[in-house]
């Protein structure tokens, strides 16, 4: 089974989500029969590079609030977070564009670490005021997760490099009617949406487990070699009488 | 999307029938948008290392025919191929155990160049009598593919090296009911059996491309963040207005 995780590393409900996520799939049977894969998703897709700052200051002037206001908001997530064992600081943590660490994660999910680089991003932006927004800080986070750090900076002094990957990333959320972020789908057929505590995600897991029912394409004339040894050859004078049992 | 591929370098049929996917593939306007992972499905999974014969002998024995009736198998099959414009040699080809080649594909799938080794080995097998079950041919064709010779002669003589994958892949086509390959699996909800013709497996995409429905599992209080900048924060006195309007 596979699980696709839609997610910005700027969202703190994907950072709660993939760690309930990960307590849900440790509850479930069959983890051990579960990929799981990462996707891009970008929470302010207008921003620019380099316009970083403060993300209470964000949340102030986008919601008209006070800053104080904003520290609470930020506060009520951070309670969340703590309660997984995940630290928060609500101050200090920039705000800007995620589209540079979409594409290394991009680049880690070819060379294997994804998931690592994830984990260490979303630590340095939450925990640890560490600025993910800053390229060597990025750069350091990738090595930390196995990438080799020439890839690294090839990719992100090259602006193309990985960037449709994550277009269609963002494209097919959209096309699966995902608005925001987690977004979790199991086997292209369930979804779930938001930092689900962990017990819902282990019930969805069940649920897709139990859901995997493939839907034959109607189709004429199978031509498939058994493990009896048998290659149905349709229409064939020489078939094997295994072969013709099936015709 | 993703197409899913079980099939097996032994079988005709998948050798047949990824060209035949191909085409149909070629023939679907969404084709920059699926994906194609292929999947491990030894049709003779008792066969021991070492023990390699003749295909034409491997028939007429195991289906109690002489080497002629044998040969018309096989030449039903072969005509086949080359309506593909696929080579296809019905004397002189080997039959063993497919377990080693099936561990480095899946050493390819986890660097890139799995597509290529797959069609690499089957020209090897099919067309050119090139036995696939000689080692150092394996390694010729891996790193015609792009491997590193190295890196396969590791996993080569390392017989826990992606084994598991390897059973993981058989099983899960056992758990989604292929009995044979090659097995199609379209975003592991809609199954095609067979080396059908291109246009079943253009109709099947298209199938697939309007079936990516996905059922959202029941679930409360969604805490996600939106492209509006808003964090939903389920019971949080400081909401913005913009996540209240949600809740």
């Amino acid at each position: 089974m596979r699980v696709e995780i839609w997610s910005d590393i700027a969202c703190p409900w994907c950072y709660i989500g993939k760690a309930r996520f990960e307590k849900g799939l440790a509850a479930f049977a069959h983890r051990d029969e579960v990929e799981v894969v990462h996707r891009s998703f970008e929470l302010d897709p207008g921003r620019a590079k380099g316009d970083v700052g403060l993300v209470v200051d964000m949340l102030a002037e986008k919601f008209g609030r006070s800053r104080e206001e904003a520290l609470a908001m930020e506060e009520h997530v951070a309670s969340n977070a703590r309660s997984e064992g995940l630290g928060y600081r609500t101050e200090g943590r920039d705000h800007g564009s995620t589209f540079d660490i979409h594409r290394v994660l991009h680049l880690a999910k070819a060379h294997g670490g994804q998931d690592a680089l994830l984990d260490f991003a979303y630590r340095a932006n939450f925990a640890e005021e560490r600025s993910v927004y800053d390229q060597e800080t990025l750069v350091g986070l990738a090595v930390e997760a196995g990438l080799v750090e020439a890839e690294v900076r090839r990719v992100l002094a090259d602006p193309d490099a990985y960037a449709d990957d994550v277009r269609a990333d963002q494209r097919e959320a959209a096309e699966l009617g995902a608005n925001g972020v987690p977004f979790f789908v199991l086997d292209r057929r369930y979804g779930v949406s938001g930092g689900q505590p962990a017990e819902l995600f282990t019930q969805a897991l069940e649920q897709a487990w139990q859901g995997r029912v493939i839907t034959p394409v109607a189709a004429p004339d199978a031509a498939v070699c058994d493990t009896d040894g048998s290659c149905e050859i349709p229409g064939a004078g020489a078939q094997s009488s295994q072969a013709g049992a099936h015709s």
